[in-house]
């Protein structure tokens, strides 16, 4: 892998996921559009915890479950997010270490408490996400240490914490810190919704270079570029990023340079049993790859083999050994 | 089932369990004895953790688990055990009332913290329990509702909670109020290692006659007598005992009246995942046909059925619906 003490260091929220399957009756109640993610405030989250049925909890966020899908593949990872001083915090920063990521931010003394998403999950195995970010949206650039920024050979930012005020200006910061010492920064849209209501800082910073690498799908790219269809946005976007990687769910994926530009088939799953973390998995599987030097065919292909593991079971991080799955 | 409000009530642990893989050497290592459990103060507990790996959270709580079950099957149910102000207690909080288990028990401030039960399991699916009981511990006799004991035709104690002399102060009064008013008292010993330290309590609260149904198996009764063998620990605790059901796990179990013993096989399994509830939901699956009228057999064979379900995966609270799998 790369030269530098971390392969890859992520920002993103710092969550424990509150997982319980739910009919499509029960989203039709609670007016959640499935396959969604809406940010609750605390009373909306306690409310809808209330009327969900028994429900198990994994640790979470985005960015966090790759950074556990790499160092599963056995990557050198770290992670950069805001938990508060309580139990899911000690949760979020245990599960992490176990697997041998880096994870040194200080805990903020709370309240807010450490964030949480309730992950309804219909039988069909759609997820539908209801995030109260509580501590998460409390990262702020002070609690960033420059010197791991520069000891990682590419930071990997979450889109989900690029919305609020405070983290992102922490994110701008690292964007400037990793340019400065020559490193990669790539970026993943995460989600339309949580693009469409703050388009501007999102493209101002990818117009400005920002994003060596982009993480979306296609619809997150129409949201954010305005543009009619998922290709102009795409080719829009491509003006501005040197390599863009575009998933499809069920029908694959593609990774795009100025040269070449690669297609695959999703990879092949018995049972859907829980979508959480497939994008973030993805992501884990194309990052290991490419930080190995792999093509980007290959990289693709590592990208669907993880997330095909992890959508197979609850949870969004990986069970099975995935340095077994794949062949990087 | 029964003309009072509830058909069962509980007294027992109120915990969450914390579940993570581990491998044979990881217990020897940390000389946990395979299958076992034992009590670890606060900062055993938060050692063991660190060194644990990825984890998931399950509420757990041996006679929760068991009203889970009844619940799950039909039964009108109430349990009553001590949570802190904190995230663990309203997850435990949370996931009996999405069963519809009546709880109400006031949360204390803490610390202590809500108790949480780190397990262990192994390859071939047998779990290692090491428990910081926390707030659990502090269930005090003031805590107790009398008219709910006066509503629930069964009290069920879980032994786990009678080692403790508050909890045990709290369930000797909640054993007058019961047969004060004419109700039954349950109790499973649990575990031989809890009640090796103090069989003298319990020993003389069953000579007593606080015990109308007695749970256990036979290594506990042996323990529980110090006669020489599982046989004749039996028939001592039938002098004393009107109903005991004895377990016998992957052997199956058998029930004893003065005048009838029956026993049966275990029900089948495709793989044993994690054996965490089995007695509980043996326990559970057994009380619902019981308060149901069904006969020793019947009741048995429900028993197995419920164990059987949670065996099959993860946590000790059963995920497939138990009505549709037993014939009450």
């Amino acid at each position: 892998m790369s030269d530098t003490r971390f392969d890859i260091l992520a920002m993103g929220d710092a969550m424990v996921d509150v997982i319980a399957p739910a009919s499509e009756e029960f989203l039709a109640e609670h007016k959640l559009p499935r396959g969604s993610m809406q940010l609750l405030s605390p009373e909306a989250a306690d409310k809808l915890y209330d009327a969900m049925g028994v429900a198990e909890e994994h640790s979470g966020g985005s960015a966090a479950n790759t950074m556990a899908g790499v160092a599963a593949m056995g990557g050198k990872v770290a992670f950069i997010g805001q938990v508060a001083d309580d139990q899911f915090g000690r949760i979020f920063r245990h599960d992490l270490h176990a697997l041998g990521v880096h994870f040194d931010t200080p805990p903020i003394p709370g309240p807010p408490p450490t964030g949480r998403c309730l992950i309804l999950v219909t039988p069909d195995g759609q997820r539908t996400m209801n995030t109260a970010p509580g501590a998460s949206h409390e990262l702020v650039a002070s609690q960033l240490d420059p010197q791991l920024i520069r000891d990682s050979a590419v930071l990997y930012l979450e889109g989900y914490l690029f919305g609020p005020e405070k983290p992102r200006a922490a994110m701008m910061e690292a964007i400037d810190i990793a340019h400065g010492a020559n490193r990669k920064v790539a970026f993943t849209l995460s989600e339309s919704v949580c693009i469409a209501e703050r388009r501007d800082p999102f493209i101002d910073m990818i117009q400005g270079g920002g994003v060596d690498l982009l993480f979306c799908n296609g619809e997150e790219a129409r949201v954010l570029t305005g543009a009619p269809s998922a290709e102009a946005a795409m080719a829009q976007l491509g003006d501005h990023v040197p390599l863009m990687v575009v998933t499809d769910g069920p029908n694959g994926a593609m990774a795009a340079t100025s040269g070449e530009t690669v297609r695959i088939d999703a990879a092949p799953v018995d049972k859907v049993v829980d979508t959480t973390g497939a994008g973030d998995l993805f992501a884990a599987g194309f990052l290991f790859a490419h930080c190995r030097g792999a093509g980007l065919e290959k990289s693709l292909q590592t990208g669907a083999i993880a997330a095909a593991e992890v959508i197979s079971h609850y949870g969004a991080r990986p069970e099975a050994d995935l340095k077994e799955l794949i062949s990087v």
